[in-house]
């Protein structure tokens, strides 16, 4: 493993990510995500993941000869312990029923060895709606959105266009009045159905093709 | 608004994280999230977000002169866009039915403002369930966990002592055989109102003091 998600404490919050990412530039390492937590006792914790990295024990030495820091724990990285991420969006009545279908058919993925997870968030309002689809491609881990609501088109088309050309995240609408169907990979009726087809799709696991279904995919 | 989420888009992905945070450490801001995407056409993705900004148009403007930066973005914070997060882990079957309630009472909060997200991940083992829950911490935005299974002790419940003790995460669990029961804030038997309870106690709209139930804490 070359991944490591590094935890360290330190005394001050300000100054000490720059004093602790000049020493990971110098390892030449990718740095793919940080987290930095300002304790109530005036200690910060900063929370690192990074890849490619060839001498771990090496790279926690240096970490520690910045003055500022108090201790460096390294964990599995988010991609071991969390694995992918599924985000559903839209109503709450069909959220919650396109989850029903995703967690229960992700439980059966990791059974077997995967890590998935179901993330979701019902939004009202088309400006809402948008906004969170397009901040997605900003968000760790994501590999399926999955639009769950009665009525969209728009914005949220607009942006969804955008996505797809920019990223490759599958896009899944159930399927419903707007411009939305015209513009994701996967249209489907049955909000369980759609649930179950998203986890399908990005597991290594199932046996489940998105490009075999070209030419045909409403549901 | 002092926080801000910018996007830089860069020439080439290393050491310009480095550069970048250089440049924010002298405008004494804090930065609490970066997450780097690597790009296939060799270009990569930066995505920040930051506190105590006092101009952000003076920060945007330093950020371009360094010289692998193609552009630069501002939206709104995740805080803003996704807000609090709910986590629910545990067997398939309870956490589709804790995520049931915990949807449903999300979308009437969202609906009056707020932006409550729930997130989920099955998952099998004492082993994997414990790594997930020490994992927690190092997560932005997560308010609550909701321990959603039929038996859960020995090495979860350690973690969970553990992250009572260093975090403000609210920990509920179903009431199911094993020593979790013991270390939780809330027990509840019903899934469903599980995840209800889970909104109610971190939304700002909803009447519910977590404090108010002291020496009753089963249901």
């Amino acid at each position: 493993m070359t991944d490591y998600a590094i935890t360290i404490k330190t005394d001050e919050e300000k100054h000490v990510l720059n004093e602790i990412t000049k020493m990971l530039s110098n390892h030449d390492v990718n740095i793919t995500y940080t987290h930095l937590l300002v304790n109530s006792n005036d200690t910060a914790t900063v929370n690192l993941e990074v890849e490619d990295v060839e001498d771990i024990d090496k790279l926690i030495d240096d970490i520690k000869t910045v003055p500022e820091v108090i201790s460096v724990e390294t964990h599995g990285s988010s991609y071991d312990i969390y694995g992918k991420r599924i985000v559903i969006m839209g109503g709450g009545a069909q959220v919650s029923q396109v989850a029903l279908g995703a967690i229960t058919e992700a439980d059966r993925h990791n059974i077997r060895g995967e890590r998935i997870g179901v993330d979701t968030i019902p939004l009202v309002g088309e400006a809402a709606i948008a906004e969170a689809v397009d901040g997605i491609a900003r968000l760790p881990r994501i590999h399926a959105l999955v639009l769950a609501g009665s009525l969209m088109g728009g914005e949220i088309t607009e942006v969804v266009k955008k996505l797809k050309k920019e990223n490759d995240i599958l896009i899944i609408s159930l399927n419903m009045p707007g411009s939305i169907t015209e513009v994701v990979d996967l249209v489907v009726t049955d909000p369980t159905q759609a649930g179950v087809m998203a986890v399908m799709a990005i597991a290594d696991t199932a046996i489940f093709d998105m490009d075999r279904l070209k030419g045909n995919n409403k549901f």
